[in-house]
């Protein structure tokens, strides 16, 4: 349940609220945009509402949550989340846009990218130095050479990096050199790795599954929040359908399911959405006027060269052009880019 | 095979091209955008390959057609198709917004609410007065009667009415009253309908169906284009999928692939594409910053009331401030509404 | 709701009864496996409840339903459907086998197939006269030519015959023909079709559409039901998925919940539930075993000249080969063949 | 490539064959089930297409492989695999039942389960110590504690035990109690986990995503056997559908299409399948007449207490019926359990 206290409370009555609840053993979490006037107690439901916490001094009201997610609820955290990569905050009026290539593929081409990318008007760098790949036998990344030179980069650009991690025995090595810990979409019922990057405490991109309900997709969430790391950011990038026109069927309307149900900021992947360079430019801009709180967009070079997914890679000029329409977009819905 | 004819060639030149295609048995077609410079020869692939048509004066170039439709091939008609609604062009610069209540009630709620989207600025109405309805025991439809309320409305308002028709041997009556017959998703493969509207010539606002690819759906424009009616507009409602919280998948990236592969116009609807009015405003904008030619919309005075499809009908001012916010984005794409 | 009438009811209190029904406007049909013991009103819920029925005298109880089916509802029937195809009982111990071409492509071939398929063991022939295809530029069928085909090869070997009906224009004319109306998976929601082979009285096979819902499967039984026609067996034929390893998947678990859910009887395509004839032979042995009703299979002997669907139909000598087998797996289920 | 070695080749000759292929940078792995004479280079196509292996002496012939799957792939071993746990084989005549609750949630009743199963037939204990659940405040499973519950269950009933690992962290820990290894649905694309349970060498039972393709499946198992582990036991549990009457849609036919494709046993698990204990038995079934190559089944005392997965387990005594039944049909397909 949600426990709103009053601004009023003293800090001995709050203490009541907080050992009533850990009598019943309820777990208790602070809404973070709130300072300390709205918590969640997390327990056995039955427990929690027979505790009489609504009856104590200080305590406005007590909300049942009913949705089996609890931190990821808005009535949790009644404003959007600012998750802030150093100081760039998703969720707020400017969209930031991630770009880079699939696949860190050596130094020289993702400066380069990187140099181009920011120039657009990018303001975090992607790039994979562990890859998810269906063959074994395909380039698996760089691994923590990539990840270094994902790091350079930042420095060359100040571009923020974010960059997959898709072993738990990762997670402190990635978190050395990314500013953003991506999960992927094949791991996005990983447990244990939400868990582990849920303590690591680090920005989190957790990307949508290919079959992900909307209500699975907040309970995965639900395992990063609820092992103290509210920083998540989630990323709509397409389920799987009958129909392979398209890669995947990018699925605009969670975007504003999410922001109704949650507070937690959802950026869009139209890369992987479409798998085709072609309607990635139309599908971002369809994402940011569905509501997205940002962007993240494969660019490469030479896309036909490309180690991994260059059908649906932008060249640097596409992308420089995409930026441009989109800002029109973005004012016309009250945001920025 | 596509024809490209010269400007230059002349009567008894075209009559030669047409006698040589008459021979193999080839159906002929000509592009409506084209003033005949542009023609479709429909037979056996095998013939009309060494049919020698290329050699034949008058002939510029000859295109064969991998896919499997060919009049909604964008080879057959290199522009934009212009379908008119009366003086209304769905395809160009300004969109035009069908709106209304899912089913014809009664002629004062018809009247009533065909003013108010007029003055919100539709131009043209919907309303079913044959409905498809999943259950034999619900509402049906008023049959006859709503053609006529609808008729009336548009004696009222001057909006053009588009209404749906389910049956072969209702094509004639729906056309005395109706500007544009609609098809709705669950016929979109129910060919003999298809050729039947095909013969009226009327134009037809063919919807997807809930599990229809690409191509089947432009296979089944085909069945009305090859019936001689080139008036098709296109409109992405929804698939299904297997999340459950949205109605159905609202599948925008079919509007950027349907302007490359077809010349034909397509328009979004985005109220069964949610089920639910909350979401329809941000994916109706969605869908115009995705290039869609047109909206269509569920409105309802009363949606509690509804005989059918409440939960996704806009309060009429709802549907006009909606259409407010369209208005930005649709010139930040360069389209007006 | 659901009447269950004494046996020892009077006629003038089973009058009563009707005439109660009556005043509130309740549709009544009489289940037809229990001599007019058991009846169903159908109108409007609250006034059913209200209008006392269960305190009439010859009445036993009152079984309120509250799936939208009310006829194919088991309540309604308790003991299994026997649908009457001639003497052909669907539904029973002895599991019927349609066998022929998609289409009758002409004399000779048809009554060569319709004596092998016989000999196998098959009891009724398929053979599709009307043509539901992908394309205007495919074939479309033979027309009344192949109904008439289709009874002549019932006349030379005792076959009864199934053949699809696409229009409702062409019912009258598919029923002096044939012994069962098949209603193809895309015509699943096609209302009107289901209402006028609802009248005809004729058995009805009605198939699953690619993407219909077991809910929204039996509402499409309960229009020919409440049409006055009982005679419906179900079949399933493959839904859509992601997956395209085969032409659909076989859900071969809604055999169960039909017969869970439903008096009706429904048997099982393999051959369109696969779109490859490699995968017949097992997936017809499953789907008996899985308890279905029936089969419905492909041959064809050529089958890459058949008009249509000639990857997925079966030689005639695997078609043998099969049912050799399948007797095996109907007795281990109790079954025979 | 695939290469056939002549039986009659000497060490010398296939020494010059290893070491043309290490030439050009090929890893060799030798086909399990024919001593030797069967090997696959998997390296850059074109320089192991040039590299003339097929002109060596003790080369019978070279076989390309056109499918991204390579040691699945039925070319590398023509005959079934046995996949042997313990003394039992996966793959023969004989069908191997794993049966148990969901999760171990106490010594005194795995116990009691274990000694049911085995009394019915069952040659396998399932019990989940390490749980993957959608939310994180549900139960997570005993860990180590579970695993040592199974190997007591073990010693007291002769079952061998299957238990699913989550985290690569965890497979040197459950290798030590289980004799197979399960990697569940969700990490069907967790590549490091499937190399990691590879390089462990003990059977794994490979679950079958809600949304994998048929190839995807097959590149997973390809991940095991690539890093030296040949002992993969596939694993049909249903997949993702539009329809949500069944948990998940059981698709029965990819088990002839593994059996086509590949040399891999395949197993068929419906409980998951189904998500509902009374559809269990006839999935069962149609399992073992599809060709499943064993069954895994949900059994426990009193389902409504489970601490996961209740609805979808059997009762003993109907796991029991399910047996007896089960054998008549394994019989009539060839099979016997």
């Amino acid at each position: 349940m949600i426990v709103h206290l009053r601004k009023s409370i003293t800090e001995s009555q709050r203490k009541e609220v907080v050992r009533r609840l850990g009598l019943i053993g309820a777990a208790i979490y602070y809404s973070p945009g709130t300072e300390r006037t709205i918590l969640a107690a997390i327990g056995d439901p039955a427990a929690t509402r027979k505790a009489g916490i609504e009856e104590l001094r200080g305590v406005a009201r007590v909300i049942p949550i009913d949705t089996p997610y609890k931190l990821a609820n808005r009535e949790f955290r009644p404003d959007d989340a600012l998750v802030h990569v150093g100081k760039l905050p998703f969720g707020g009026p400017k969209l930031p846009v991630i770009a880079g290539p699939c696949s860190v593929e050596n130094r020289t081409d993702l400066l380069a990218i990187a140099h181009k990318v920011k120039k657009a008007g990018a303001t975090l760098l992607r790039g994979g130095a562990f890859k998810p790949r269906t063959s074994p036998y395909s380039f698996q990344g760089l691994g923590e050479e990539g990840l270094s030179i994902l790091a350079e980069a930042r420095e060359e650009t100040g571009l923020y990096v974010v960059t997959e991690v898709m072993d738990t025995r990762d997670v402190e090595l990635v978190c050395r050199y990314a500013d953003v810990l991506q999960v992927g979409a094949r791991n996005v019922q990983n447990f244990n790795l939400l868990k582990e990057v849920g303590k690591s405490g680090k920005p989190v991109l957790l990307k949508r599954g290919m079959m992900t309900k909307l209500t699975e997709y907040l309970m995965s969430a639900e395992y990063v929040l609820s092992n103290g790391n509210y920083n998540v950011i989630l990323c709509e990038r397409g389920i799987r359908s009958f129909d392979t026109a398209t890669r995947n069927v990018l699925d605009l309307s969670i975007v504003p399911l999410i922001h109704h149900m949650s507070h937690l900021p959802v950026i869009v992947d139209p890369s992987h959405g479409t798998g085709a360079w072609r309607w990635v430019a139309p599908m971002a801009r369809a994402g940011v006027a569905a509501g997205g709180d940002g962007l993240m967009i494969e660019v490469h070079e030479v896309p036909e060269d490309a180690f991994s997914d260059g059908d649906q890679s932008l060249l640097p000029r596409r992308f420089a052009a995409m930026m441009k329409d989109l800002r029109k977009v973005a004012t016309a819905v009250g945001r920025r880019i």
